[in-house]
């Protein structure tokens, strides 16, 4: 039977990891924000001082099967500073491909994410989900994790590109 | 009459800004949250590789006035990626002393945020607040942020400290 691996990413992996950005963007609805380059995410992951660090899932093939082990899934993370705990990770996506969800493949991700962020002295990473996604929700809680939108009230703004330069004088 | 200066902060600042860190965390009523010691602020943000940069609001005394210039706000950020746009940043604080709102110090903090973020190539900012804060919330929308909450429906989520333990089996 096939298994799953979930490794560090190299840089050879940015052609999946894009095309698991893009289904995952799609799947937000949110498609059209996404204005990333594989070029962009070798350089920004995979230089001297990465601006992201990033977990894949691999189908390994069974052995004597001649297929080549197969990206359905990845974590993209990064370090953030809390001013009130120091060191913590920011989990910017988490996704795994339709067909291969129900086999526990995000909560491994999640837990390898918790092992990094310990190993790194972090005491807390966070992340990000859509009100509508029950599903991802429901998984993050039953994991442990808070939603703070909820208990605390926080809401996520942004600048973006016009409202920035305007800011700005530009 | 004294004068504002938004400047970097030196690693001589963490004492106020842990101060004023303390202030900030009071006003959102989550002061128990906060662990940070100016040490760690220190090593944190001055280092090598700092986790964090920040700015400093400080009050200039007028001339001939013989008072040390004070420092009454601050803005506190780092780099995030986003798997959308690339190289971003995360204002992770903003705060000014009651006795010293509606001067427009907030303003200036953000507008030199949005200079600092497209002099480092980034297309976008982001920052959380807190619902009941329809101060904060007012003027981030008057400087053209979007409340993403609000428009696509984002939660933050936290692994805290035993989650994080949990999950990793520790």
């Amino acid at each position: 039977m096939a298994s799953v691996r979930i490794r560090e990413a190299k840089e050879g992996d940015c052609g999946d990891i894009l095309r698991l950005i893009r289904e995952l963007a799609e799947y937000e609805k949110l498609s059209h924000q996404v204005k990333i380059s594989e070029e962009a995410l070798r350089a920004d992951g995979f230089g001297e001082n990465p601006l992201y660090h990033c977990l894949v899932a691999e189908i390994l093939p069974a052995p004597g099967e001649l297929q080549e082990p197969c990206v359905v899934g990845y974590g993209l993370y990064y370090f953030i500073y809390s001013t009130w705990k120091g060191r913590s990770i920011y989990l910017e996506d988490i996704y795994v491909m339709p067909g291969y969800r129900g086999q526990g493949i995000g909560s491994k991700i999640i837990k390898m994410v918790a092992k990094v962020a310990l190993d790194q002295g972090c005491s807390q990473f966070r992340l990000a989900v859509l009100d509508w996604n029950k599903t991802a929700m429901d998984l993050y809680k039953a994991l442990g994790a808070q939603d703070l939108t909820e208990a605390e009230g926080w809401h996520s703004f942004c600048f973006k590109g016009e409202a920035m330069r305007e800011l700005a004088g530009r």
